[in-house]
């Protein structure tokens, strides 16, 4: 059975000493969570993780979900009374508007449990998870009529959502899309296709599923500029706004999946569903855009979440399983061999994972909060640089944390040996969940595209620029502190290793925009290390600084820190020249042979 | 349904143009595998992987194995017809000792086909694998009688064999292990315990089922010095030598696994089970390691094979699905969308993988042929030369190739998006079955550990000193030559990286022995590199000499070729430096942390 905690503690030290959470104090909803109401939710939402959401873990992966006869959908045992549970405790509405019903709480505080939620139990966190991106898009583009209607139930997590995009024939390429849509003349629509893997698309779990789905206006136009969205609930609602008769949607099959067994990920088959617009005719990709960024900090969250309890199960077993001696002697000469832990390719391994989580942990609470300020601040400027900074690390966020979120699983799980291999302990399952958010919400692929073909280039490269400065100038006024000297050093050395990358693009990519493609792997990852270099410079700034006035309690908890960063520079940065060179050899070679000769 | 073609041209290419088989017409066993003969040979086999293995692949994943009542093991169906199929065409004898009843034929050879018949289904292929590691052996530590009663019906294929190393409570550190053997008296030993992953241990496509077993002779010295092997066949065998009463030995469960579905794992209970010494008394350990490079060598074929198979099914995907446009405009501008081939980044997938393959294949091949003149030659300079490579290069095959196996598998899974998360296409299956060769024979931390603390410095460091002689003549040679200017500037800047590496741990490792551990797993990755380089190189040359020379209808191949090795210079050669940077680092960050601060 896996073990799990939720890094509480570490949270706190994020929000509150690193990243300036208590500054934001004039932000709405952030007076409501204080910093010792902060610690009481986190608190709380480690709890449910623990006692709740983590016993399902594996049972929702060896039991999966059972469509019926009647197309109904089976959930794992115990997954519905541990989703009221969520939604007694008030999660699901816990950053969402107060005037809809929800707590108006902060974004970051919201993702801060979301890891912890996620690391417990991926599956069954999806089921809430979908409904929170659904939420985000009907805030974003619905009618006064639809956000009443909508969003108080979904709020309240007696409805959930969906997203519904994909297609047998199209999955990134939406403009392919053929689910239709026809007017009824009241405002009202008539949707019929089909879509395929949709999370949560149909369960036990809600008193109604609220589907947003894309699809084509008979008469659009052709490709993604006539694409709408839709409303589309599996029950009707009555005139008091109920669950009445049942919509023409239903589940076509439950797809056979690797991992997220817990998950119902349906084929979801639209006969004349009856639906309404949401958001503009034809804006439907801009609409499911709002619902896309928010799903993928959540999807980028899986991958920390993963990594992390694949880690804490790693380290329960290294320091158990004994095997073999230390080379400097044994280190429990009273046993008959050591503890696996005393092995440096097994340290290597867990100060790997250790130094990626904390790291990653900084990232999605630094890019949450600036989540927050872009959407609550009443200073413009401090918006649109927040909202800069989001955009820009939505799909390095996504990319870099599943990719090495799974890595990352993969690794723990090799600390185990062939127990890993087994399904007995759950090391398995880690690895066959975590591969699927490297998948969906966007294929890290794409999250490479969209950094390097849109984000790096837009509004004149304002928000890349911007990073680069704040880095540039960390590094610089750290410069003169020899404490801090290994640490910028080896930043400094990443950022001009990615300023070069940048400047590779410019040069090479305009004329040939192959070479871009090429790049954007590459690129990607060579951009979440200088971030994550960067987030561990200031936490090792931070942790310094505590030091030198005398931690305390806290002494061991900000020495370690210093190690793990330490450790980050040394073993994780030197790849960033990898990477830049593998760059700068341009798209010649990699599109040299004919598709024939493969 | 996964598809499979056997790259026979590619290995008549390596073992004919590029390895220098027909060189070796003098060893023995080797006029009979000609070149015309070793093109049949390889056709054959193909067909064997192709037609009668590959069809079953999918079925051994979903059907698995069933444990009955009564203590016997039911395989997938087909597995026993395939295996009578492979057992009919000769396959199992086909590198063993003619005078028990094998053909003699270059181990070369038999892996070869071994890596078509893996690719095709690996874990049906297992069933025999593990039966050519128990004829090894007893090939090299049998007695005469052991020899005459065991081997003719292995190597007929009529009885399978298995290696019964792990414990619950040890694997890696076999001197731990507490099954005990009691003499009889009679030369014969009653052995008790519980071995448990065992392949192949239980199943019904064998008349008989020798069990290789390290156990404890009762009073033996404790740790590894007092183990020894025995023979403990599943029937106890009769006064003619057939199997006849059943031994104290059983199945007593199946274990639940991440993949490898068709091969049956199981616990195996040894109840006072009747075996025979097989080598010296408390020599197991000695007598176990030829079973285990043996098999090393195999599961790195594995590794190769899996990418192979998952790389052409990723080829096959990326042919035929239409997404999005080429970033250079229309490829197939009568179609929606392009075939998604066009992309660089997924054309940088399959050129990783590709590049790997081809080198990979290289490295197989090429560890094979020292395999067989190391035992066959009779010259003793050579044989050791040989000897000397297959020893050092046995780890480094092992792990690498499974480490990038694996790592392949999952990225032609990504080609897919998420059509490779369902099982569907099989590319779950490949992943899920590659994950074991990392784990089993030897997880890659040990073997990383062999080569760094025992290969390194056996005789000297002889053997690593001889393979840097080698690669940097070869970089020496060609220095003149403009077109192999890009390949040799590449390989000796990996060479330099490699023997700087080494260097640093002749420096650091002796007086600290965690600096070695430290290093171990970067060291072997950038060992793994140097190797695969030195061989592109070996082949850019063949095929830049080909071509000089007019290569006809082969010009495509050959070009191809040259194409490959650079895109391995490129992409995948810069990774050493980052390997070097970080083996330099030592061991200090890794293990500054107390356990309890995991």
């Amino acid at each position: 059975m896996p073990i799990y905690q939720s890094p509480v503690q570490d949270t706190l030290y994020l929000l509150n000493e690193v990243l300036g959470y208590p500054n934001h104090a004039n932000l709405p909803g952030f007076a409501d969570a204080s910093p010792d109401v902060l610690e009481a939710i986190l608190a709380e939402g480690a709890k449910l993780a623990e006692n709740v959401m983590l016993p399902l873990n594996r049972i929702g992966d060896t039991e999966g979900c059972t469509r019926n006869d009647d197309g109904s959908v089976t959930t794992p045992k115990g997954f519905g009374q541990a989703y009221q549970q969520y939604r007694e405790g008030g999660w699901m509405g816990l950053a969402a508007p107060a005037e809809y019903g929800g707590q108006g709480l902060p974004y970051a505080v919201h993702a801060a449990v979301g890891e912890y939620l996620s690391s417990a139990n991926m599956a069954l966190m999806m089921y809430p998870g979908l409904t929170q991106g659904a939420i985000a898009a009907i805030v974003a583009h619905g009618s006064e009529a639809q956000k009443q209607t909508f969003l108080p139930k979904m709020i309240d997590g007696g409805w959930t959502g969906t997203m519904n995009l994909t297609e047998p024939h199209c999955g990134t390429d939406l403009g392919l899309l053929r689910t239709k849509a026809v007017p009824n003349g009241d405002g009202t629509y008539r949707i019929s296709g089909q879509k395929i893997f949709i999370s949560a698309g149909e369960h036990d779990m809600s008193d109604n599923i609220v589907h947003l789905v894309l699809a084509r206006i008979e008469g659009a136009p052709e490709g993604v500029k006539g694409i709408s969205l839709f409303i589309v609930p599996k029950f009707k609602l009555d005139a008091d706004g109920n669950p009445g008769e049942r919509n023409g949607v239903s589940c076509g099959s439950i797809e056979e999946k690797m991992g997220i067994h817990g998950n119902a990920t349906c084929v979801m088959n639209y006969d004349e569903a009856e639906g309404t617009l949401l958001g503009a005719e034809n804006g439907g990709l801009k609409a499911m855009f709002v619902m896309m960024n928010e799903a993928r900090l959540g999807v980028g969250l899986q991958g920390l979440s993963l990594s992390e309890v694949a880690y804490q199960n790693a380290v329960a077993y290294a320091r158990e399983r004994l095997q073999g001696r230390s080379l400097s002697g044994p280190k429990n000469p009273q046993g008959k061999a050591d503890p696996i832990i005393v092995h440096p390719d097994i340290r290597r391994a867990l100060m790997t994972m250790r130094a990626f989580n904390e790291a990653g942990r900084a990232l999605v609470l630094w890019t949450a909060l600036n989540s927050d300020i872009a959407h609550r601040s009443a200073d413009e400027a401090e918006r649109q640089a927040a909202d800069d900074l989001l955009g820009l690390m939505t799909p390095v966020l996504k990319g870099v944390l599943t990719d090495k979120g799974f890595e990352h699983a993969v690794m723990a799980q090799q600390v185990f040996g062939g127990h890993g291999y087994i399904e007995e302990h759950g090391m398995s399952q880690f690895v066959r969940d975590a591969r699927i958010a490297m998948i969906y919400e966007g294929a890290n692929g794409i999250q490479a595209l969209d950094l390097v073909g849109r984000k790096l280039a837009l509004n004149g490269g304002r928000a890349v620029q911007a990073f680069f400065k704040e880095v540039g100038e960390f590094c610089e006024e750290n410069r003169a502190d020899e404490t801090m000297a290994p640490f910028t050093k080896s930043i400094k050395k990443g950022l001009n290793d990615l300023q070069a990358a940048t400047m590779w693009l410019m040069q090479n990519a305009m004329a040939k925009p192959d070479n871009a493609g090429a790049a954007s792997t590459d690129y990607m990852h060579l951009f979440g290390l200088v971030v994550l270099g960067y987030l561990w410079g200031r936490m090792a700034k931070v942790s310094q600084e505590k030091l030198a006035e005398g931690a305390g309690d806290t002494a061991a908890f900000h020495e370690h820190k210093i190690v793990t960063a330490r450790y980050f520079m040394e073993r994780v940065m030197p790849e960033t020249a990898a990477h830049l060179a593998r760059i700068s050899t341009g798209a010649d070679t990699m599109m040299a042979l004919p598709a024939e000769a493969f």
